[in-house]
């Protein structure tokens, strides 16, 4: 039975990426080694490298003035990297807690200097993206988390502030265009639209680095990762050399843009039949905040939920459980999941309430 | 024209563990999907994670007293890492400085507490290992580096000392037995003996954790990703994958004493060739401290080198050339490498003394 991966992450890749990867494990372009067993200093890995690098600023329309970075250690490194390489102790950031990882983001980010967290949804356990808050004008920054994966919230607009913007896009990075001019700093693990787990891109605003004044681990000094072309250390050969190929997937599939107007179809024709099902609800209070990667919904029952959920397995609707704080389902639609895997969980859905309504 | 790989690391591994890792790309044991997209937390990845740990014990003949994990950032992550959890700012560990990597560790140490160099060579470009060193009473630990990949030098005895040894063993893990009673601490990043790059094994002695005083961001604490088991974050987890496959490999060819005895059995091959062969020196001046993984080699003169190159590479030997700092070859030997390849290569060295002599 053909699988429908609805995985929050590691998720599903493009079929022609997963291809193309495996040929590369085998015989790397026909030179006779694996792909596993190149120096990252090798010319074949040096091009790959390279190529990553220019797709994410081709793709985002980056200008010379950030750096693209591929780093190890998942967003979770990034949650007191970016504090540690941007706020000194005595000064303030602003942090919005709109979900888990943001909550992580802004514990991680006390040990460094002064937080302020401007909104909270966490009294309302996430079910929306706090607004109508205020940055202070002393702030260094603002850290907002794009799209949060557990509750199934997005940001589908971005606040007016002076200030640059640090963000957490690991769950939507290259789903949809992004104002760049926003942003001092995005991070993102790879497991969701980029690649497979074992790599984070971080793009940083050059100007923004080496104001701190706490001396720096070399392996936690974005500017040393800059200087040395992510390739201070050995980086993580197969997850970027993965990450290239799915990048060359995005633009070959009209870049972001394309990519968009797709996960919008997709999160349309999911959320219609959400809504005029009568045996499931969204679990999303505000559906302006509804998140086009993660849907997350219950069935207005528990005997419901058990039906449901071995009806979506029967039809091969694989990794549809909610996260464990949520319950319910989360059908998680990144940019390789096909309109042909919504459509089936629709029409499962539609005939479930059938049976059952 | 079939390969064979020297490359100092990312490094050759096994043929069956590349053909098995290709198949995992394409599908992960029949399930209908690519290890590339399934969560960190289903059940084939946990599978996959506690055989890999479960193998380690095995091989190295752990006890409980021991947490075994698989991080990522490289060793160069654990060069500020280790001190960072095991060293008041107040207190003294000692390092031996005997290469490049070594005197990394050292620099970022001393960001954490007072560093005692007790041993180096560098003043002598590394060309051996230190001895004849001591380690202050109030030392909390010693810090070695097992094999040098650069200079070609290798420990093949270990110090009696009172404290534990915390050892950088990136490119001899899993070459050879080691006497585990000896360690509070084992680093090495996966690309040379235990599988591609992206994953690096911790073995930490539990009861030396959780005393220094600092605040320790979540990622960077071992006791966080030991409560997790190493799952508080997205792991690399084909890299992981990749490591458990070649932990098969070791077992099922006898393990560390037959690895051993297959590493001096090329080693013992390429130096007594080294030793007989006019045209060519090695670059380790006590022959005591040569590395079974890492053989560096000069040719006599700036003509021969590059003709060598030439002949070498024509056989299809390839990345047999030597680290910048120290020029001419650098034949790397790990597990992986077949006695064929090693033979191969004292061939042509044989036939060019015998046309260039």
């Amino acid at each position: 039975m053909k699988k429908h991966n609805f995985s929050p992450g590691p998720a599903i890749l493009p079929a022609s990426v997963i291809k193309e990867a495996a040929q590369g494990v085998l015989d790397l372009d026909g030179i006779g080694l694996s792909v596993l067993e190149i120096s990252h200093r090798s010319k074949q890995f040096i091009a790959i490298y390279d190529e990553a690098v220019a797709l994410v600023k081709e793709i985002l329309n980056l200008g010379d003035e950030y750096s693209v970075l591929f780093l190890s250690g998942g967003a979770s490194t990034q949650f007191f990297m970016a504090p540690m390489n941007l706020l000194n102790e005595d000064e303030t950031a602003a942090y919005v807690d709109s979900g888990t990882w943001a909550n992580k983001a802004i514990k991680e980010a006390k040990l460094f200097g002064k937080v302020e967290v401007v909104g909270s949804s966490k009294a309302d356990n996430y079910t929306y993206i706090p607004r109508d808050w205020q940055v202070p004008a002393e702030a260094k920054y603002l850290h907002l988390t794009s799209n949060n994966t557990v509750f199934g919230t997005q940001y589908h607009w971005w606040p007016e502030v002076s200030q640059p913007i640090v963000c957490d896009m690991s769950s939507d990075m290259f789903s949809r265009p992004i104002p760049m001019e926003k942003f001092g700093l995005i991070y993102a693990g790879a497991q969701k639209n980029m690649g497979p787990a074992g790599t984070t891109l971080v793009i940083v605003r050059k100007d923004l680095l080496g104001k701190v004044r706490r001396p720096l681990p070399s392996m936690l000094d974005y500017r040393i990762h800059e200087d040395n072309g992510s390739m201070y250390n050995t980086p993580p050969v197969f997850p970027i050399y993965v990450c290239m190929l799915t990048l060359r997937w995005i633009k070959a599939n009209g870049g972001l843009g394309a990519m968009d107007q797709a996960n919008q179809a997709k999160a349309e024709l999911f959320y219609n039949e959400l809504d005029a099902n009568p045996l499931f609800n969204g679990t999303v209070t505000n559906k302006a905040d509804r998140s086009l990667m993660n849907p997350t919904f219950v069935a207005i029952n528990e005997e419901l939920d058990k039906a449901f959920d071995a009806a979506a397995k029967a039809q091969g609707l694989d990794n549809l459980r909610g996260h464990r704080m949520v319950g319910g389902f989360r059908a998680s639609m990144y940019n390789a999941l096909p309109m042909e895997s919504v459509q089936l969980l629709v029409d499962v859905m539609k005939e479930f309430a059938q049976k059952h309504g």
